[in-house]
């Protein structure tokens, strides 16, 4: 641990220099994808089911690795690890934006709202969730969803979707319920993606039901991910132009983690499909965009997933889908990190977590 | 696999154009250090056991990752993979230096053998195993032990330190044994380290009774590959001076993959400490010598390993060596590659194991 404090107190030292020469990147926009418990094995898996055709991920121009433990734990939770690649700062497992002495860590989704930037989240969890929320909140445990929402709400992010609508339902301190709150504040609140696609500028909130999300299979949910990204994306791009600014998005393939968690290497190549299909609409915005950087990573890999094979001296080919987890839990091998569009040089290499959050603010000039 | 070929067919037209490119990098060494069964699990153990404090492979300016699958199966072992490190095509499983066809793939080492460029060999397993002999040998199957000697012995590789002696023992068609064979060539044929490092000029052949290698811990056998991986550079260098041009070394962390096949993590972690500490070894000799590129990398995954939390929700901090394998076998993962020192820019993103050993021998200008 003393290391991690030398290497950021040389971050802090040189901080100015850096930002100096990433400023030339000319990154006006990130969009920053973080696949819930996709390790390097899952992606491995995408690509051996797409019988070696590219994915969205073989188009990366720069691969980076991270370190993912949390401060207390070699493994990290969704809420220390989602800490960690939003604010740059290491915490304990379950604690959200707040280090291990419950200090507030300022996330880079704070900093660019501060900065006028154009700011927003599509998920498939609801939007108090682990991973959204450690771009927002500041509480002690994951758990205390109603101090999320206030936080949320607080937030200023532009756009939301995601789920989280029966916690939107609930009575806000400045009279009626937060839904109400958030529409008093210039939100367009809506409860479907159908009537979010109608919407063709300004703020955004989106929150399904949150029960249609949990355990809520590709199949049934059909392309939210991808579509509601296509639609933060549009939004957002609309009001960073007004404001003259550029925008950060993030988007968490949320259930893949959920997937391994379950060991299921079918619902899991169906959310790694959807994720695909995900970054790839990144990627595409990014080729029509200059100054768009996208940057695709994991906040810890669940599973243990191998691809073994189909015998022992490996003569056999294999038919289906056959892969095999050793833990129902998540696991602490480095995650690979997908780098595209403006400035993904600037990033690469061996990296922990809060580094990778901390280069992104450089990129930003949000340090 | 039409991909693949199409990938070759754009890149052989293109083969021109990227040469003119990246000779710019001035690429004169390479020294390309391969763990066998070393995936990111592994690296990641070796990170955790280190306390988080900086391994050689956080030295890596750059990462890339490569897949490994053979020509006849997802998961590929140590001859197919061996062989495209080595030569840039795809085979089958056993198969050393020729494609499914039965056509000679032409390795990198070959190549640079036949362009006076001085070239070498340091692996803790016998010189003729998979490895090591996809770098000059051409068999249907890599148990062909002797056909393997026989083409060792024309290869013209210059430095070559391991196992084998008991092979080169054997009668040579030019008769006596092929040590003698070798001796006749102008090597310096030793059968112990101590013996190598008096060596301190021109072609040297150090193998040591293979039976002191076959599950021969890092415990028992020391530091012989930081050392003869040192001897090898220091010769290399030597007759690359004489020649007047740069060298070629292929260094092999042989018994990562036997520690995995048997799932055993303490012998693991010393063989990856053991590479480690060749990897510096590699990477310091780079950083007093301008066009060094340091290449690491891995064959494939072995055992599957999974780095799990004492718990299940990661609240309890581990201690001792707690890791799970989940197979005997390789496993079908994508592998890391860490590049170091002059033209480490050039490799960079996702790409076949097949590609990599492409731009290693664009940089060496052996294309």
């Amino acid at each position: 641990m003393k290391k991690t404090i030398l290497f950021l107190a040389a971050f802090l030292l040189s901080a100015g220099s850096l930002a100096a020469q990433t400023s030339a990147e000319g990154v006006r926009n990130v969009i920053y994808l973080i696949g819930d418990g996709m390790g390097l094995a899952q992606v491995s898996m995408l690509k051996i089911e797409n019988g070696y055709e590219p994915t969205a991920f073989d188009r990366a121009e720069g691969v980076a690795l991270i370190s993912t433990y949390s401060a207390n734990n070699r493994v990290t939770d969704s809420a220390a690890a989602g800490t960690a690649l939003a604010t740059g700062g290491k915490t304990n497992n379950s604690v959200l934006g707040l280090d291990p002495e419950g200090n507030a860590l300022h996330s880079m989704m704070e900093r660019a709202a501060e900065r006028d930037m154009a700011t927003g989240l599509a998920v498939v969890t609801y939007l108090q969730h682990a991973t959204p929320a450690a771009f927002y909140a500041h509480v002690g445990n994951r758990g205390e969803t109603e101090a999320i929402t206030r936080d949320m709400l607080s937030s200023g992010i532009d756009v939301m979707l995601g789920g989280g609508w029966r916690n939107l339902q609930k009575p806000c301190d400045e009279g009626g319920t937060y839904a109400e709150a958030f529409a008093r504040r210039g939100y367009r609140v809506v409860q479907s993606l159908d009537e979010a696609e109608e919407v063709s500028s300004g703020r955004l909130l989106c929150a399904v039901d949150e029960k249609e999300f949990d355990g809520f299979a590709v199949s049934e949910r059909g392309d939210f991910l991808p579509r509601a990204s296509r639609k933060a994306m549009e939004l957002l791009e609309g009001i960073a132009g007004e404001r003259g600014g550029g925008f950060l998005l993030m988007i968490e393939g949320s259930l893949i983690d959920g997937a391994c968690h379950g060991n299921d290497a079918e619902r899991l190549l169906a959310e790694m499909r959807d994720f695909d299909r995900t970054v790839a609409a990144a990627m595409d915005f990014a080729d029509r965009t200059p100054g768009t950087l996208v940057v695709v990573t994991a906040d810890h890999e669940t599973g243990g997933l191998t691809i073994p094979s189909g015998n022992a001296d490996f003569t056999r080919a294999e038919s289906g889908i056959d892969y095999r987890f050793s833990t129902k839990g998540h696991t602490g091998t480095l995650v690979p990190v997908y780098l595209y569009g403006a400035g993904a040089d600037a990033i690469r290499g061996v990296m922990d977590n809060t580094e990778l959050a901390r280069r992104i603010m450089e990129l930003l000039g949000l340090e």
